[in-house]
Parts: structure tokens; sequence; C-alpha cells
């Protein structure tokens, strides 16, 4: 019998969640996992799918503490979340399950709150939720409530998106500045108040990576949206799953400055926060530019950040010119984020 | 603010839970919850399915307390529940996905055996668990792990089961012996011996329901699995669907002995047990007969236990010979049975 006991940090999206994925999950599911590391499984064969489509599955747990806070709730993340693993495989959503293990002596009235939240982003993305289930436990055996969403998508012919196609040469994109999610969640969980209010950026992320797919095609070669382990986890990633490195420039990482005061304040690195609004992407040498054009307005702030390279791991120049590797984080930092 | 709060009596699966799904969950998540009460639902349009299938897709998250007891573990519920709620829709199972949701401080032996039962029963379904998620809560935030696992299956061409289909004259079958999985979950629990030790009859379904499928085709109108509120609860749900009266004979259904005891020394009705290796089907007049030669053998005890009648409701004639009513339970029963 293993005795080694679950940490936090086995859940933080970093080093030590990786560790356990690849080295109890997937060692004891043994031969019964398909498993990669992508954010959403592919589906198909003849029999299901005649035409060149192929369908996208993923699911995610989420139990973020508190239940609402500025810009989102948990109802809201629920939602988010799940389209946009699909859409990081540029998948069309087609219908989502909702799954819920509420605590004993919840109010009514909270998860009332939490499934109109889910109803505006399921509008917002759009999906419809198709199934669902209801698990109650004790007073003290859970925080309130969890959700475990998964999602169905379709994959249109063509597309062929994955953490493994990026290719040196290729041009990094983030859709937008990082970090609000996560210090919107923290601020408030530790009763922080800045004179800005920073609002989670949760979001589902389908319309603007159907919209990236009309503009470049096949150009877009790899999708992450980073969430636990934040930007750092997420080209990481991309990086190890294509078997390159990437390096990044710190001065043109998007980040709004009451983010980057707070997260200054909590002592952590803003490059390691999780969004539930934003991706990032790998595209073609020449490409990027025009994918600026298309997630451009409406407040965002897309950027092109670094490029694809031969070698490994992630480097970052930093803004005072030097170069530093980008270590993915643990995975302590900011427990139950989503 | 709705202050009314969550009691366990809304997770048991009976009255309490399907008045939540109808005027709370359903509610609020309002239009953006395309939601019946079967199973599975299903997704399909001719954009992603071109050949007469379509695709079932369900969720459930388990809870079970203890995570160990006789014939069973959460493992093994958590792969058997889902294949179940696929199959019940006659859906062949293609992919599943495994959330897990873990308590700091669990030990890591305790995840790698409850992986192990859940490898063993996937590959028995068969079916494989092509993507997945891991949260970890701190300790005291849950009660050692959860798991949610979704599916997605294909129906056939021709295949139409749905909780809706039952018709008078239709004969109902049980496709073996009724009350293991509660008893043998109850019995751990509670700490009780029995001369006999009852185990879980936990199963996946689909090679049954497959054979099943083989044999009768379009004969089989409806099926359900008797999990939370037992035989009771499906035989309303189909009752309730299909807008049919159900009659069922008390003599006519199968249940071991050491679990009559157990039920009588619990003070429970051993028709509201949870089972999670059985189903309840309606079949067209005149092939009962087959359909028990096909569930027949390896120990199963099928048995035509009742018919499908004009009206509403379920009835049950007892062993006396009597008639009563056969209500939908409550729901506070057996809290925690999967």
């Amino acid at each position: 019998m293993n005795d080694e006991r679950i940490r936090l940090a086995h859940g933080g999206g970093g080093e030590m969640t990786s560790r356990l994925i690849r080295e109890v999950i997937f060692e004891h599911l043994g031969a019964s996992a398909a498993g990669d590391l992508e954010d959403s499984a592919l589906l198909g064969g003849p029999e299901l799918l005649e035409g060149p489509g192929r369908l996208a599955f993923t699911t995610d747990s989420y139990v973020v503490r508190p239940l609402f806070f500025p810009g989102a709730d948990l109802g809201r993340l629920a939602v988010c979340g799940t389209v946009n693993d699909l859409a990081m495989r540029g998948a069309r959503p087609l219908g989502l399950s909702l799954s819920l293990i509420l605590e004993e002596g919840l109010k009514l009235g909270v998860l009332e709150r939490v499934l109109e939240s889910a109803r505006e982003a399921a509008e917002e993305a759009p999906v419809q939720v198709v199934t669902g289930d209801t698990k109650v436990v004790e007073h003290g055996a859970a925080d309130g409530m969890y959700i475990t969403t998964s999602g169905v998508g379709a994959v249109g012919g063509g597309v062929d998106v994955s953490l493994s196609r990026a290719r040196p040469g290729d041009e990094i994109v983030v859709s937008g500045p990082v970090g609000n999610h996560a210090i919107a969640v923290l601020a408030c969980r530790e009763g922080l108040s800045f004179e800005t209010e920073v609002e989670s950026d949760a979001a589902p992320l389908w319309g603007r990576v159907e919209a990236l797919l009309s503009r470049v095609g096949g150009d877009l070669h790899a999708l992450n949206d980073p969430t636990r382990g934040g930007l750092a986890a997420s080209l990481h990633a991309i990086a190890a799953a294509s078997a390159v490195r990437i390096e990044v420039r710190e001065r043109s990482i998007p980040v709004e400055p009451p983010v980057a005061f707070a997260a200054e304040l909590l002592g952590l690195d803003v490059l390691t926060l999780a969004n539930e609004g934003r991706f990032v992407a790998a595209l073609a040498p020449g490409t990027a530019e025009g994918a600026l054009s298309v997630l451009e307005g409406r407040g965002a702030r897309p950027a092109i950040i670094g490029r694809v390279e031969e070698g490994a791991g992630v480097s970052l120049v930093t803004a005072g010119g030097g170069r530093r590797v980008l270590e993915l984080p643990y995975g302590e930092e900011a427990p139950r984020i989503c």
C-alpha cells in the first residue's frame, strides 16, 4: 500500500499534478486509459462519423472557493471551463452535462444563483445542458457545492489543433491580459480590496476560436487555455507535447496594472496565475498579425508574445533584457482557484 | 433568496430528487437545459452523424460511503454506473471521462486501489477512459474522494429505447435479483455481518443489453437500471414517461434470501433499494420469454415480473394476493449508496 498522501499541490495544475497523472492515474488505469494530456479527447471512427468530422470529449470538476467572486461564480466557471476545453481542440460545443455534489444544509437560493450563472454562460457559448446528476453528502462532507461539467463537441473537417502541432518558427499569441481570474478569486477569498476591483475573465471562448479558425484555418497549430498553472503551464504543455522550445518576452505579455500590483502584494508570479477566458495559440509564421486583427475588439488586448524555436523548455526574455528559464510551477501557489 | 436548505433526501433518487430537478434545476437553468429525466441524452444531427446512428451522453457523480464494500468499490461503481446509463438508451460505450475530487491527506494507495477497480470494470464493459481531471480540496472539505464519470456512446440504427416507449400489453422483465448493492454497502457501513455475506451486484450491463437487442430488436421498448430508489423508482420512471400504469407481482420479483433478511432487519423495503448491475425492461407482448433465454446463464436469475396497463402509477400484487399502490420512495432511506 502506497502510504504517500495527497497534498493540495497535487491539484494545482503544475509539476505535482502532472506527476500524479503520469505516475499514479495512467499507471493504475493501465490499458483502460487512452489518455494524453490534451484538454479534450478526440473520438471517432467511420461507423460513428461518416463525414470528415470528429468528436471532442472533455471533463472538469470545479471546486472554487468562495462560490461567488467578482466577475463570475462556480456556475459560470463550470460552463466556461468545459466549453473552453472543447474550443482548445477546435471543437464547437454540442452539449454539456452538469453533475452536482451538494452539501446538506446548502441554501437552495445559493444553488439557484449558481445555476442562473451557468445558464447565462451557456447562452453566451452557445451550448445547452443536455444531461445531469445530483448527489447530496452530509454537512461537513463537502464545501457547499462542487460541479463537474463534461462536454461533447464537433471538430470540423480540416481542423487539426493539438498541443503537439507547434513548430519552430510559429508565433505565440495570447488572447488578452493574464492573471485576472486568479486575482479576483484570491482577493475575494483573502478579503483584500484594491482601488480598482479586479474581475475574473471567465468567458466562453468558442466564438473567438471559431473566428480565428475562419481567418487562419490550418495555420492555427496549437491552442491552450492557461487555467491552473497559468501562462507558464500552458507554454510548458505546448513545448513538451510538440518537443520544441518556446521563448516569450515579458514586456509583450499583457497584464493589467491592478493585477500586477495584487500579484506582487500576494507574492505570486502573474505568469503562473489561472485564467478562465484566455487562450495561448501557436500560429504558422506570418499569420499572427491577421490573428490579432480577429481577436481585437470588445476591449480585448491580444498580443504576440513570443516564438517557437528548436529545443526544449520555456524561456523568458525579462523586462530588463536578460533571459531566464520559465519554470513549470510546482502547484501549491493558489489552491482551489477553479 | 430561497432559504430552504438541501437535505439528504434531495439526493436519494426518489420524490425529493425529482422535485429538486424539476422545480429548481430545470427552472433555473431555463432554456439552456434541454433535459428530460432519461439516463442519457441523445445528441446528433446530420452534420455530425451522417449514418443512422446517434450519440448518447451521460454523467453521474459517485459519493458512496465507505469507498470499499463487499463486491465492489467507488472505482468499479463509477465505471459501471455510467456504462449502464448509456446501455439504458441502447448505446454501446465509446469512451468515458473520469474526474476526481480528492481530499488532502488521502493515501495514494487508496486512490490506486480505486483506479485499479475502475480499470477492471472498464475492461469488462469494454470501454476506455479517454479523458479526465483531478482536483484536490483541503482536509475536511470532502470525504476521501468523489468521482464523476461521464460517458459517450453510439446508438445503432433502428435502436429506439426510451423510458417513454412502454406500451399497454408490454411485459416487464428484471434482469436478476434486486437489492444486493444497497445491502452490501449498508451492512458494511453499519458494521453488520450476516451468515451469508451479501455482495454488490455492480457490473457493466452493455454486453447483456447488446445480446437482448440482437434477440428482440425494436421489441425492446424501455430500459431502466434501478439504482437510487430501486425497482420502485425505475417502474415509476417508466410509468410516468410512458403515461401508462405498471403492475408487478411481488412473488415474481427475485430477491436473494440474505438480502430479504437484511432489508427486514434494517427496516427497508427491498423494492426501493439501489442496484448497480440490474435492469428493468418493457418488452413487446410475446417477446419476454425469448428475452429471458438470452439473459439467463452465469448465475443470473432474470424474471418476468409484471405487465404494462392503461392508466397511471405503479401497483403491486402482494405475496398475499392483495393489490396496493407501490409508492415512489421519498429519498432518505439509504443516503450515499452510489
